[in-house]
Formats: C-alpha cells, sequence, structure tokens
C-alpha cells in the first residue's frame, strides 16, 4: 500500500529523487505540498490545484478538530471525500498550533489543556487524541504529536520539551490503529546539534516509516535553519522520506533539497498571493507597486499558468486594490504553480546529476528582496506563523 | 459583424429562441450574463464562467470610470484583454450607479456631477463621455446614458427624467464612433404605461440596434415588474433584441421571456451565493441552515456542476462558517451553473413549443422562501440593489 524509492541520487550532494506511494497515488519527491489548513486551499479550488502540478496537500488537524469536528468530517464521508481531493492527504497532529496559535492552560507529561483561538472553549490534546482524531480523518501520511517550543530558549527547557516529543512518539505509534495510514515521528531540538541527534536517535529506534524535522523556520533565520537541517537530515535513515515542516522560501527550499530533504509544506505561495505578492524565476514581485498599472505583462512570461496566460501585472493590481477575490485567487494560483514548477525542475535536475549547479541560483534569490519591500499591507512573508493561517 | 437572428418563437406566448452575433462570438437568447462590475465576476475566473455555459458578460463603466480608470484599461489592451474573457462583453453606461450609488451634486439636461462612492471625489458623466468611456473600453454591447429615478415617483418627476432619457439617447448616439459596438437605447418610465410608451416610440425613432427596459426591479415588486415588462416588450421592434436590466429570480426570468425578453443580467448567483444562498430547480437552500452540518448530499443531485460533482452540504457550510474563501466561490460556481441550466431549458422549450408549460412550474419557486429566510448575515435577495455589487 505504501513505498518510498529513491530513483536517483545526486553525486555532488544528498539531494534525491523519489517516489512515495500512498494508498491515494503517488508522490513525486521533493515535493511541495500546498496547505489546506480548514480543509481548503484558501481561494484554491481542487481541479486548479491539480492543474499546477500538485499531487499531495496538508491539512491540519487542529483547525478541523476545533471546527467542524472530527464526527462531521468522518460522517462527511472522511477527509478525502470532504475536501474534494482525491489524491494524497497529510494531516499534521496539532501540537504545533497548540502550542502557537492557543492559550496554552496546563501541560504535563500526558496531555496539555489548551484554550481555543476561536472562543477560548477549554480544549485537551494528547498523542492518543491527536492520533485517535488523524486515524478517523483519514488522511495517507499522520504525524505525532510533538511539543515545538518558541526559540530561542534554554537548554533546559528545550531537554525537557525533546523528552516529552519521545515519550509522546511512543504513545503516537501504540494509539495508531490504521494500516492504510503512515504515521511520521518528528524530531525536535531547536538548534542545538546534541538534542537534535539524541531526539533523533531515540526516535529512529521507534522504527517509524517517515520523519519529519519539527521546530524550525521559527525566527531562527536561514543559515541557521539551514545548518540544522543538515546536520539532522543526515543522520535520518536514507531509505526513508523526510519531511521538513513549514518551509519555505524557494532559497530554502534549494537548501534543504540539497541537504536531503524530501517534503515540504508552507502557505508562502497563498498567504503571500493574497496579499499581491508573486514568486517568479527572476526574484519576487509586489503587485500592488504604483509602477504596475499600465503593465500590460504578466507576472512571469515565461510561465504557463492560467493567471499568466491571461491576466497582465496591471490587471492584478487593480483587482487587489479593490478587493476583488480575483486578484488573491489569481495571484495565489501562480505562486502555487511557481513552487510546484520550482520543484519539478528541482527534481530533474537530481535525474540529470546537476542539483548542486542547479541549486547555486537560488542561494541570493527573493527573500532580501521580499524582506526590502515590507509594508503594512502585506504580512511579514516568512514562514514563522506557518501552521497559523487562520484567516 | 453583428446579427440578430430569431430561429423559434413560442406559439402560446412571445418568447422567442434567437442567436445574437457579436465580434466577439455568439450569444443564444434568451440568454442570462454574469456580472462582472469591476471587471470580474466576483470569485470566478473566466475560464470557470465558461464552464458554467456563460457566453457574455457584463461590466460596469461607472466602477471602471472610477478605477482603474478608461486610459488604464485601454493601456491594457481594452475591456476583453484586461478581463481576460475573450467572448462578448456588454457594459453598461453608470447612469444606474450615478444615480443610485453615488452622492448626487447636481443634475443638469447636460449632465451630471457627483461624488464618487469611494472618495467623494467629485466626478461629471454626461452622454458624451459615458459614450466615450464604452467606446474606449471595447465592449461588444454598450449602452445609451440614462436617468434611472427611484420608485415610487410622481408622475411630473418622472416625465423630467424621461425626456431627459431620450434627450441623453440621441446625444448618446451622436457621440458613440466604433461601428464594432453595438449601442442599445434603454426605456424609462417607471411603471407608468403612458410615459413607457411615448419614451418606447421616441426611442424607437432614433433606430438602435437594440433597446433595454431600464428603470424596473427597483422595489415595485414581481408582479408590476413583469406587467411593466409585458407592456413594454411588446411595444418594442419585434425584430431586434429586448434585454431587461438588472433581473432577477428564477420566477422573474421565466415569466419576463415569456413577454418576450431575449437578454438578462443579475448579481442574484454571485451575492446569494457569496452568502450560502444556493438555487436549486427545487427551491432555494440556504446552507448555513445547521440541519445541513452532517448533509453529505450536494446542493442538487441532479447538477453536473463542479461544485455539487465534488462537495456535500456539509463541507460547504463548513468553509462558509469559518470565512474559507472556497464557500463563496463554490456556491457562486453553483448558483451561476444553475442560471445558465435554468435559461438553456427555457431555450429547448422555446423550440420545442411548450414555452408556457415550462415556465408555469417557475411561477411559484423560491422567491417567498428566499424572503421568509432573511437573516442578519445575508443581504435581502433582490435584485434592488442590483449594480451597487461593491464588494
Amino acid at each position: 500500500m505504501f513505498s518510498f524509492n529513491i530513483a536517483n541520487k545526486d553525486s555532488s550532494s544528498l539531494a534525491r529523487r523519489a517516489t512515495l506511494e500512498t494508498p491515494h497515488g503517488k508522490l513525486e519527491t521533493p515535493a511541495f505540498m500546498p496547505v489546506g489548513t480548514r480543509g481548503s486551499v484558501k481561494g484554491i479550488l481542487p481541479n486548479q490545484l491539480a492543474d499546477t502540478g500538485a499531487q499531495m496537500i496538508l491539512a491540519n488537524t487542529y483547525h478541523l478538530y476545533l471546527r467542524p469536528g472530527v464526527e462531521t468530517v468522518e460522517t462527511l464521508g472522511g477527509l478525502h471525500r470532504f475536501m474534494g481531493w482525491d489524491g494524497p492527504i497529510l494531516t499534521d497532529s496539532g501540537g504545533y498550533q497548540v502550542f502557537s496559535l492557543s492559550g496554552l492552560n496546563h501541560i504535563s507529561d500526558d496531555e496539555v489543556e489548551f484554550a481555543s483561538h476561536i472562543d477560548g472553549a477549554k480544549i485537551r490534546l494528547s498523542p492518543q487524541i491527536a492520533i485517535d482524531v488523524q486515524n478517523r480523518l483519514g488522511a495517507d501520511i499522520i504525524m505525532a504529536f510533538d511539543e515545538c517550543v518558541e526559540l530561542p530558549c534554554s537548554k533546559e527547557r528545550m531537554r525537557l520539551a525533546v523528552d516529552r516529543t519521545l515519550r509522546w512518539a511512543e504513545q503516537s505509534l501504540e494509539a495508531h490503529q490504521r494500516s492504510d495510514q503512515w504515521l511520521f515521528g518528528i524530531t525536535q531540538g531547536g538548534t542545538d546539534p546534541e538534542l537534535r541527534q539524541y531526539c533523533t536517535e531515540e526516535l529512529i529506534k521507534l522504527d517509524f516509516p517517515g520523519y519529519a524535522i519539527g521546530g524550525l523556520s521559527v525566527g531562527e533565520g536561514h543559515e541557521l535553519m539551514i545548518e540544522t537541517t543538515r546536520f539532522n537530515a543526515a543522520i535520518l535513515p536514507e531509505d526513508k522520506p523526510r519531511y521538513l515542516m513549514g518551509v519555505g522560501t524557494p532559497r530554502d527550499l534549494a537548501a534543504a533539497i540539497e541537504a536531503g530533504i524530501d517534503m515540504f509544506d508552507c502557505v508562502m505561495p497563498t498567504r503571500n498571493g493574497r496579499n499581491g505578492f508573486a514568486f517568479t524565476s527572476e526574484g519576487t514581485l509586489r503587485l500592488r507597486n504604483s509602477k504596475y498599472t499600465t503593465d500590460r505583462s504578466p507576472i512571469d512570461p515565461n510561465c504557463s499558468c492560467y493567471t499568466c496566460r491571461n491576466f497582465s501585472k496591471g490587471t492584478l493590481r487593480h483587482f487587489i486594490l479593490v478587493n476583488e477575490m480575483a486578484g488573491p485567487i489569481l495571484v495565489s494560483l501562480h505562486n502555487l504553480h511557481f513552487y510546484q514548477w520550482f520543484m519539478q525542475q528541482a527534481r530533474q535536475a537530481i535525474e540529470e546529476n546537476r542539483y548542486g549547479s542547479w541549486a547555486k541560483q537560488w542561494q541570493n534569490h527573493d527573500m532580501e528582496r521580499i524582506q526590502s519591500q515590507k509594508d503594512k499591507d502585506m504580512e511579514s512573508p516568512t514562514c514563522e506563523t506557518i501552521h497559523n493561517d487562520l484567516n
């Protein structure tokens, strides 16, 4: 039902080209998964998403647990039918959201109690509950319940989080009931090599079918994120999929693939798209800029997406300025297409054993330009609030 | 370049089945035109719109004149390219919006001066300006500048509006410069038969290639609207297209087609769709209703639209309640598909000379049920504010 087969390895880096088979179809890796927080990738219908080349979508256990609730999703036919998406789906465990989004009331070695970010209702989550909910939602890949702490953080506090994450990983495995879902473990330990190594080695003993690197892209910056990813990816089993959670910019992705990462998710293409921020191979554009008012050219003349084939930058700017839904939709659609095109280029470069030279062109790409163009209308285009995408 | 050919006439009513040829393709009538106020049908991309069966779209001169401005649309390649829609487009003249939407400062027999609804800026509009703007936007069918007064209104005031509308119709014809656009006249006169007749007879002398009935569906109610439409349609030239502006519900459309109307536009499918209100052949549904929480069935099991093929009422309710863009998009898409299906059924009934019996089933359709389900979250589902669709 599941398999992970590596087809090519780049000789000058740790990048690899593989295929992950799931009960709902395959994922060609390295792969980027768009985020459908509450069962929908914001503004983009499943058929449009498939047209971008996306194969697998992420949904958020925390959000679906609160609304509409797991029983409702079950009654409506499970997550695939609920979302109108027949391809592979991955759900995260809710751990990240509990710690980043809700009001945390109480945490013990067995469970957390928090206040819903919607109405303040007291809600409990534990490894058993998180896995039970994910079993009932029915995604193809589900995630262990982990403790994700904010950075910077003391080594003592981080050690506590790692110990809890390991204890909860074991409990997650015990709770897991479905053979048609793969349960991945998540490493924690911040940017501390010793704790990362300890966490990773202990998790490997539990023999998960795949591993995620969690707790990164939370403000530590590109260099430290990539350094930690390089270190952590290298000590994960080579024959199992590696998933870097909540990352990132094209530059982040290029470097992480080089470190041997297979899977990614991030709200960047959609969140930035909704704010009129477009990714291109040449860099990034802020479509609100008045210089685009009468620009007849598409976002990217080399792009084959629906947006670029049919709309000028001038029209897109108009839609964004007057708050027409078409603005966020069309720019998100382009950005998602760009991310899939980017991954397709990366896969091809690995197949042709020239990944290193391909990745080099992305080293100085875009983040500087994005950051230099901050304004009040635009959310910060980092993935710090990655799974926080409430609206 | 243009033609209007009537293929079938229903023997028991005034309904007719025709084809309107334009430089951007044909329109099978009776036809429903979705409204793309500011260059976009809210939430629906042009390729999705084409999939619903829509052939012609309406755009609003008033809104485009204010933002992004006619020069910008011209520079961006004209209205078709601006909107990403290569099929026929109709623009209204802005008359309706000037009187319903903006702060009217001054009106004379030559022009109106008003305050923009966006920033209060003083703006002038006249037949010459309205036609010049529409010539430059480049729609296939454009409309004469008219004075549309609120109902109820004194006969004296209405007579003044009719006289201005006639004067402005003549000036509109004189100003019109492009042979690849058809300019339609608009009758006014409220629900007063004498004034409607006078206005219509005088307009006919000016020999427009098509005529619209304006100033209806502004609060006078279904019966009076249809009575006036019947009277007015019957005295319009039989060999020219007849367009009833801003109408309406399925019941309105069925009755107006019976009176000999060929073309319609209305924001109902999209505005109601954004509020979770769905049209079906069986009646209307308010998807916020808690009874749909775990309803696995589509909006309409007989509907072949993307929404009904892929989403349950339960999922749609969830999307609407949590403010996911997918909610408004999917319900709007269904409603637009329903309206096009409705018109297709009407055309077929005329072709098979059974229009009267087909129309009968819509006599008691939906409006009662819509009105009985009013709530604060839902805008009033009439077409009273038809061209007012600001957000």
